[in-house]
């Protein structure tokens, strides 16, 4: 039973790899809560995600002030701390959801945001299911957010517009430059980037070419199996027609066999097994095969922690999606996501909807067929129609006068606690 | 003999690797003597360097817009191509010298703007030297750039300042994502920098920590030598007490026999060697020694091109740099090379200076002794007060509709050719 009524407080946390602008999704959480101050108490977050509410490590964001509240907005990371922390099946583990409910219902908590990717609306759904049948019923509301862009049924996810803009206009950049050094130095540049299944952000890559300032990209998708003969081959072509070719590597690439291409069984001067990227590997196949001169890079953390160069779209959708989750749990919803519906594509213009966690949960969004070209090495127009939006536009963070940006670090003062230990 | 005297046309080329700025050099170069053509003829660039002035393919940059021209200011790459063609020495190569002063004298180009490092110095001197002798005169200014920082005089080169705050940037946020994940997940960040022979680059990356925001950075200098346990003793403790670390590492580390870090001898698993860079080494020994949890990125060309992150006062100082180069050749001036002259740290204040070519080439500016910290891991505020003012500012390129940054083409029309073929 609810040991208090009226007026409930709320828990937020971030869960999975951080973004550029999970941090505007949270924003858009607390400043909603503190305009209703009349429906919802207090803020917590889970320091460290999840792992915060088990172990009762709770954050008091009320001791925030507004300006630090506000310049979440424009900094990248989990300002609370994440984790990556997958909570079991109910079956296997029923003490866990069953803290989380007693650690809620300790802190008069009645509203659960959980701001991730998929694991994290299949915990929102367990929770707000099983908070009922115990009998302190919690609204679940779920905020979406991944790089990976891997979520059904919102339009795309926070977090990754910015990284598709960065590697876009990262990739333009080395590209430019490849193409000045072509004649006697390197032609070839390699690129690895994030995305173990999906190649959404493998695609943003061929963003870098457009209309009026075309570039040689070639992209391997996980989506598409490795056949070094045929890759080969395009490499050669780009290069004989540009003098030069940028290629974007996704780190899920795999070959015939199944296994990731960067798991080529490396091993030092000593036989000791090494792990590398996918990057040296494919340039190493270059060397082998064209004796060309390549250059590579793997963005890796870069990519999605790169606030600076963040799309305005993307920083938009994620105060939205936070904004949107309050408004939702004080209409009364439960086991939701807010997600994002395009209504247009030019001129861009999208709103808010709504979609019920059962549909959302353990279902991954893989790029469609008709969004790869028919080489299977770059993008067809319909993907680059859905791709342009999520990076239009830019909202740079202020810079101090130092040349550094001007990231906010939270107190985040812990709230008492009133529970004993628990052992995650 | 000269075979036209009154007006000369300039001649421009940009060598070795190129920059976020060398293309504002190459503004204030065309820029300025257009304001001069009582002075100046046409400025001519070479096609790829030098290389397109020994085999006579000149671009004739009179047929750019002078919007054109103007977009070079915010254009990464080289934008009339440029190379890695080092000239040999008079006495091995004089064919080579000779074959400039005749392409310069069928052009009637009086002037040689050299855009470049070290080794470019040296050619501008020579080729000064030599026109002499050979009775056509030609007036070389040398305009500085390298991201090396390697030049003497100079209070700094322009291009470096860009990459620092590159650096900087993305090591705060890379930072600030490391931290936020470290409860359970990733503890160590390693990023790998350019800088072969000097660490100015790699310093960049300790600037990501300031007195309002403390981050633990541990820098890898090539000028220091790689002691393994010293350095896991450094990474240990970071850890131990901000509960993560980002480390920066220059390509250029070597260890105690004075082999690269990098040239750890990696096979693949048929035994053929396999070339890696030096994070993902670092990493295979954190993982070894103290198996902590980690990323890598390298960051390669993204660096030395990433246009959209540009430090004001580098893009402001590369334009000065052509500008003044050009008003030095109207003064009459001949084998001298523009500067940046410090007047102020606080306020930054700069100016323009002179320095002779014969004190420049072959002049390597390693960083002082007194810049790095005794543990050999950091930064000294003395480097904190040279670094910081390089880095500051933000100089935005115009972004296009589709969110991606609006980098110039140039038409690069090739000026008609007098002379027979030339073997380079």
């Amino acid at each position: 039973m609810a040991k208090s009524s009226g007026k409930k407080n709320a828990f937020y946390a971030q869960s999975g790899g951080v973004t550029a602008v999970i941090n505007a999704s949270a924003c858009g959480v607390i400043e909603t809560a503190r305009k209703h101050k009349d429906k919802i108490g207090k803020v917590y977050a889970g320091r460290n995600g999840i792992i915060g509410a088990l172990t009762e490590d709770l954050i008091d964001t009320s001791r925030e002030s507004k300006s630090a509240i506000a310049a979440l907005r424009h900094t990248p990371s989990g300002a609370f701390g994440s984790c990556r922390y997958k909570l079991k099946s109910l079956e296997q583990n029923r003490r866990e959801y069953e803290r989380l409910i007693e650690v809620f219902e300790a802190h008069n908590i009645g509203y659960f945001f959980y701001n991730g990717g998929g694991d994290s609306a299949d915990t929102c759904l367990k929770v707000s299911q099983l908070s009922k049948k115990l009998g302190y019923p919690i609204q679940a509301i779920h905020v979406p957010k991944t790089v990976d862009n891997d979520l059904p049924i919102t339009d795309n996810c926070p977090g990754f517009g910015s990284v598709a803009k960065y590697i876009a206009v990262s990739t333009r950049e080395a590209s430019f430059d490849v193409a000045s050094m072509a004649k006697t130095s390197t032609k070839v540049f390699i690129l690895e980037v994030m995305g173990r299944h999906a190649g959404w952000i493998a695609a943003a890559g061929a963003m870098a070419s457009s209309e009026d300032c075309e570039i040689p990209v070639i992209v391997l998708f996980p989506e598409v199996t490795f056949n070094r003969r045929k890759f080969m081959q395009a490499v050669k072509a780009k290069v004989k027609q540009f003098g030069y070719v940028s290629i974007v590597v996704s780190e899920g690439v795999k070959s015939r066999d199944g296994k990731f291409l960067a798991d080529q069984g490396l091993k030092d001067a000593f036989g000791h097994a090494q792990l590398g990227g996918v990057a040296p590997v494919v340039a190493n196949m270059i060397r082998e095969d064209l004796k060309l001169k390549y250059h590579w890079a793997v963005a890796d953390y870069l990519q999605r922690a790169a606030r600076h160069i963040a799309s305005k779209s993307d920083v938009e959708q994620a105060y939205a999606m936070g904004k949107a989750a309050v408004e939702l749990a004080i209409k009364g919803k439960n086991s939701v996501m807010p997600t994002v519906v395009r209504t247009s594509n030019s001129p861009y213009r999208w709103k808010v909807g709504e979609a019920n966690l059962s549909r959302v949960a353990n279902v991954e969004k893989m790029m469609p067929k008709s969004f790869i070209s028919k080489d299977g090495f770059g993008i067809t127009k319909k993907c680059r129609d859905y791709l342009g939006p999520l990076m239009k536009g830019e909202d740079y963070p202020p810079y101090g006068k130092d040349g550094l940006p001007k990231y906010v670090r939270l107190k985040n003062a812990p709230v008492k606690r009133k529970l004993g230990d628990f052992k995650v």
